[in-house]
């Protein structure tokens, strides 16, 4: 199988091209869309996307990523086989979501042209000629070897993507809990706010302490406090709460409305390098 | 094969951790979106379209719907037998258009966690823990008496979930067609708005009189007439006319155009209890 | 293999329907969507997308396009075997920028309900009744003969629908090129604005001389000229500049930003019958 990820939209045809290319070389092989409404441009939502479905392909799946502003110039294309499956992409950092999460066998750089469409590319658009023929070569059993130049799996994530506040380590969150019911468990930062309007955090939900908890959402204009619930419907409809997300992340929502709306937090702060939203999760006081 | 339909949206990987989850389970089986895009929390828009969409699939297709604002809660997950598919989703109304035109033959709580992705399912996404991989189990052959315990199917749908204005009974339409060309042969109201702006009613068109007929359209803001008329084309570009449309109810559309906009009715408004679009359908005057 | 074009959008189940539809007659058939954001009833835009995604498909791919203002009416609804693939749908103009660069081997009038999926078919859905059917006869091996009666490809192009400026003839473009630098090399005007906001025109970019040259846009407001480069990201991030396109043709984008926002061109004025964007390829100066 292999996954189709990019920010080209549903609107023109540039997706049904790749598939019509994939079709070509492996007609055997099924396809599936993971999303091809990344925002323009957007390597961080597009990191996270195929970071947080990854894990749910079958083992061997081919991911196809493609969000690629860089495209025609020096930004290297590669192919990476991990522990549980392939990537195939542009090296600026939008499979560094996987990547950190997965043991990395093997790296290359795509530059043998027999595994291309053409040996003469577009400039604009390397998804057709350059990484759906790669992916269907590597779907139908090509060795990763044959593709190209291996590289050092470590040269691969950009730590420049990585505008998130840094969680804080696990060690410390330990003696945090022992010390102080005031202080902080852990710290990090909005990575996504998703179509419900839902506000996903860089922090893992295992983290979390036994309830009550709550959650501090510290943004440019204000800082709010919210409760930790267990399921959207503990609090009234149009309430904001802090639970448990489905992608393993703590995360702030809206009973039947959206948490992104109603807090005037939008996407396009999250681009920026300098981490918008900072979130910090700590024991909720017994007595307010 | 197994259909898919949701407000989840095409943003985010919601959708595609819902198709990977039933390919580790059955990867031979086909799956088909209906729709992604119901408004968030839209039952009835769900309800709608999964209830249109149903009778074009073949026979034992599995139709899995996740429109499921109190998921987590104490609302029932359900699997249905009909004569001609199953239905696998939340007990909230979504599958009541479905129910309404079918013959119900077993129904069951999904209740046996041998068949969900994990016995600890999210609280916030049954879509991947219970409804995704029992789709996938009942569409490889499990017995749906497997999946959990039975429930009466009388206690499926909703009552409150259907705030459409009742249609007059046959008998009356009848009768009214004999006794005055004036007074309305049916009522009822607007269900849905689709994507190109037509007003679907749920008057279905079998009731419609010979021509010619005329529609009533009676909002809070004001009351307009339509002729029907076969063909969007039947009356100038941007002008609005009634006619049978194609999901077996008469609609109001717009040559070229969008009906909502250009009479100002909107989605939102559907979702009311009270119902804010009535519609009636009449003989039209032969001499104005 | 059956690929789907339509305007239908993907809120509504339109386009399940037609799947449903041609499951229940070709179950071994894979479908691949080409697009259904087409805006609704731009047959120019659903032509272009037709046009640039169809030489990437296998030999004998079924094409079933639906952009179809004038359902019910008149307008003819046509089968066409061209060298490559197949062609279902209305005899509008949706398909002539595909009949423009083939070779076409028969056309057929879609007049043999046999193939249809009800003798009766919906006035205002040809594409679940009679187009989708007639496709998944087509991929399944009847003979195009056998689907209604045999039409003249020439009938086949409806010139009004081409409101492009014509492009100059390649020899005038040859003798331009030596006769002085500063005379244009050819003429053309936007055909289609894609999802990103990248104006492409309608002159192949086989017709570009050697670098440098540049580009000269006209619109109702203003004239601009651009200049032409290899990548994206050959201008400063938010630059315009012009290039070759990946589907075959001029285009002026915005590096990692919208052309059409940055310049205010819209898509609803490239439906005009008089072309609103004229595009003038030229030798840029040396000496500026």
């Amino acid at each position: 199988m292999i996954t189709l990820l990019s920010d080209f939209g549903r609107k023109d045809v540039y997706v049904s091209i790749m598939k019509a290319v994939i079709a070509a070389i492996a007609p055997e092989i099924a396809t599936c869309d993971l999303t091809h409404e990344v925002p323009p441009q957007d390597i961080l939502a597009g990191r996270f996307n195929l970071m947080v479905a990854y894990p749910y392909f079958p083992i061997k799946t081919v991911h196809l990523a493609v969000v690629d502003p860089g495209v025609g110039s020096s930004r290297r294309a590669v192919a990476v086989e991990c522990s549980r499956g392939f990537l195939v992409g542009p090296d600026n950092g939008l499979l560094s979501g996987v990547l950190q999460q997965e043991t990395v066998l093997q790296a290359v750089v795509l530059n043998n042209s027999v595994y291309w469409r053409t040996d003469q590319p577009s400039h604009t658009f390397h998804g057709r000629d350059i990484f759906a023929p790669v992916a269907a070569h590597l779907a139908r059993g090509v060795a990763i070897g044959e593709l190209g130049d291996r590289i050092s799996p470590s040269s691969l994530i950009q730590p420049t993507l990585r505008p998130f506040t840094q969680l804080a380590e696990p060690s410390q969150i330990l003696r945090d809990r022992v010390a102080s019911s005031r202080r902080p468990f852990c710290r990090g930062s909005i990575q996504y706010i998703d179509g419900f309007g839902n506000l996903i955090s860089n922090i893992p939900h295992s983290l979390l302490p036994d309830f009550p908890w709550q959650v501090t959402l510290t943004t440019p204009a204000h800082t709010q406090v919210f409760t930790g619930v267990k399921f959207y419907t503990d609090v009234p409809v149009g309430a904001i709460a802090a639970l448990a997300g489905s992608h393993g992340f703590i995360e702030i929502a809206c009973n039947s409305g959206s948490a992104a709306a109603a807090l005037g937090v939008s996407v396009d702060a999250l681009s920026q390098i300098t981490p918008s939203y900072e979130v910090t999760v700590s024991l909720a006081p017994l007595f307010a």
